[in-house]
């Protein structure tokens, strides 16, 4: 096996002995352990394991299946970490999440590779042109959605994608679409305490005198900007913010917060536990 | 006047001049200025302005009069300052708030004097005890909620109260009961992102699996919950808080964020603005 | 053994195999664990581990003895978490850190028992008197360090004290009586980026303009305020406050830093590694 | 005068009566004040306004000069806000601060414009041509310091520059460099509580287990990495961060701070008092 380490993750049924028997399979076969992290969810009684290891003797499925064979029926076992993640960006107008990942993935600080953006408009062009990664333009003018996303999937068949990135892409996805990349889609959004719904929340923070303006970066499911939250922060306002200028500061929070999720995800540091994550940071 | 500094604040309709207006009224009797702030909102028109000043030959009163005839109709001008604030503590079980504030309150740092404590409950006699503050049990047990009310204005009937304070009330007020005390009774509460409503906001929280948890201290106005909002924080938590840990991490945000907005309040530095605080901090 | 949980503490040499050596031992006595956190520093190789559990057939002492038999020489096993610690506060003039954990003490939000304030002045008497707990004044006027020290160890005598608490304690304690507490002492003092020495470090602060203000709250060693950190936090300030003013600043995050560090301590979840701390929170 | 907002900025000794009097002559010309700032450092007596203004009918010469009047002597009074400050930034071998300044001029979000990059290395060329602005390279090998400076300033000829920007920079400035942009230099520099001194810093805060990585922003004087505090801001790390991991993420935090500082610096919301800043933000 490599010299570099792999990531050995584990998520079943929780039983007693479950850590002695992955590291006995563990030790069996030469590997050497470097980081450990385990949870056991009380509520869903679930088991979750992250194990970064060099060393071992045995194939990667070899060992796969050994550890299948001493945990519950239906435990996944997964060992990765041997090669960057690819990924296309989606955005729409604004440039401040997109321009923050290509400066990291230019410099090798993304943990990912950016093969393509995809882009309802043509606005970031150039900004994607200055990083010399392919913008694909699929203008949804005078489609229907389902059209658009059928024109947007023909633009990415060509990439072999683990996840997609929404960096403030405007348009909400259909669940057929979510559907074909389950919990692979990460997507950033403005937060408020309190929350507020409907059009222009920015403004309505505003009318509401709001002290703090926040982000969420999440996992896409069905229910729209309510998936697991895998990372969030939030920066301090006051009276004299005017709308747009609460906007502004959200952007620099949004841009962290959502390259702090990424990278817990590129890292496979994060796990689903029904709508939470576990994140082993 | 006197030797300590006094507080001037105005509330008026924007026009040019007022800062030159101001300042020549105070300037004709010798106040000499020692910070001022002013803040016009553009979405109101309205000016605001506070003013700590010492010296000066004028009564109070003749201050205010002439400073009104420079001043847009309808203008608000206080001077105040001069003496702490009276404050009544309304509590249910909880004693984290109650505590933080008695304990500034015994030791000169609160800005305001607690002359009692409402609750409904027994539980916080012993605490409001230790502080030698008097404890006003009014139950609630076979009241409707006005009969409760009354008798709660019955017992804060000797005390002459600037403002009240909801550590952690768990009775809703009626909007009768909120109009006698208008913009002079502050609330804490819990506040998340998103935000949830309904019961048991923590465990809702748990189980979107939130990455912090945040506190609003607010003005109460008749929509529950949702007043002018005065100061918030929040602190980050993570999948290792069960529901009930992730409440505690909440009741350390929330006591000092109940602190530092009543400290704003008790110092004057909060103006209200339709449903916005102006915070001269 | 006991039906709550327990807390197994390993520090040990690196070695492959712990983990499983570790949960074999566990699992042959019929323990169940609950939740588990290890940590190998790569620098000194060194292995850290933290279990809580439930269960098992084995008494303590045997557990510890056999674990002991498969770890390397000069392993420190313990077990623990089946009583509050006892602790007494030391403290001089400024109340605020004493308040908190007393309100804590109260309310059993502490995780440890609060036996006796000792103080070098009598100021804070009243304070420790409204808790009912045992304030040992002893003067250090006209007294050499030692002497104070001796007649400190004296009112001491009675009590069985896992930690002391230096809470805004304003004298320099001697190497000597630090050694009688080998790590069992924990400090808060405040911080500033950047750092300074030296008297009125709230007047240097202010000198130099800075604006955030923060604690840390460390382990004592003989090297004043630079034992290992346990925790520390900050709050932004700006040019508005003056000197006494950010040291109030300071002490709002000076007493939630000291309970944060404290019941990190109280839950056995500190290990050391040199000067550094191990954290498993 | 223009219609877009100008900023006034008056900074003179302190006396009873200025706000009055300067907003006299404003109010003379027909100045129409959208926003005002003031402070009065008790420790100095000096005197700090900042105005926001649109209208009026003197030329910017005439109402400075009818200021200057009703001023105390040595008054420094400056009318801008009209054009965009020109800067060049310095850099050296790492890219965050470097590429999120570039991001922010390309898209008109930094407040200033970038007319050239000046490094010691050739490595951050390739980003600084991705945005189409000159990369002055002016390696350091062979000259002394003095001869050094003496081809930087030589490339700076050309450009009429307001601000230089160290991001990053590796190379210490002569305090006769220094001198020629007098608090016109803004540095970028990691901070730690406490902090250390002499090379390696990551290396000396790993070491100490610190908790909190944090970064000032501060204009550049003489004293090495001691001139007056413009921004700071932190970030919390534990003991699983190695040493260049804590650099990692002091470096999100660098960028953020640097870019909040300049925009203040840009929008003349920072002044000096001796070696503190009144930011007016």
């Amino acid at each position: 096996m490599a010299n570099f380490p792999l990531i050995l993750r584990v998520d079943c049924a929780d039983r007693p002995g479950l850590i002695h028997a992955i590291t006995g399979v563990l030790g069996r076969h030469g590997v050497n352990i470097i980081t450990n992290d385990e949870f056991v969810d009380d509520a869903s009684e679930r088991f979750f394991m992250r194990t970064e290891f060099v060393g071992g003797h045995a194939t990667r499925e070899d060992l796969c299946r050994e550890l299948a064979e001493v945990l519950p029926d239906g435990a996944t076992v997964t060992i990765g970490g041997d090669r960057l993640p690819h990924v296309v960006i989606f955005a729409t107008r604004e440039h401040h999440c997109l321009g923050e990942l290509l400066l990291r993935h230019a410099h090798g600080d993304l943990g990912a590779s950016i093969d393509a953006v995809v882009s309802n408009r043509a606005v970031l062009r150039e900004l994607t042109d200055r990083f010399d990664v392919p913008f694909l333009h699929v203008p949804h003018e005078g489609l229907s959605r389902d059209a658009h996303e059928r024109a947007i999937l023909d633009v990415l068949a060509p990439y072999a994608v683990d996840h997609l990135v929404l960096a403030k892409y405007m348009r909400v996805l259909s669940t057929d679409f979510i559907h074909r990349y389950p919990h692979r889609i990460v997507n950033i959004h403005h937060s408020f305490l309190p929350a507020f719904v409907g059009a222009n929340p920015y403004r309505q923070a505003f009318e509401r005198g709001v002290k703090i303006i926040g982000a969420t970066a999440h996992f896409v499911t069905e229910a729209l900007d309510e998936g697991p939250i895998i990372a969030q922060s939030v920066v301090p306002v006051d009276h004299s913010f005017r709308a747009d200028e609460m906007a502004r500061a959200g952007r620099d929070v949004e841009k962290i917060v959502l390259a702090k999720a990424l990278k817990l995800v590129f890292e496979d540091r994060v796990f689903l536990n029904g709508n939470r994550t576990i994140v082993f940071d």
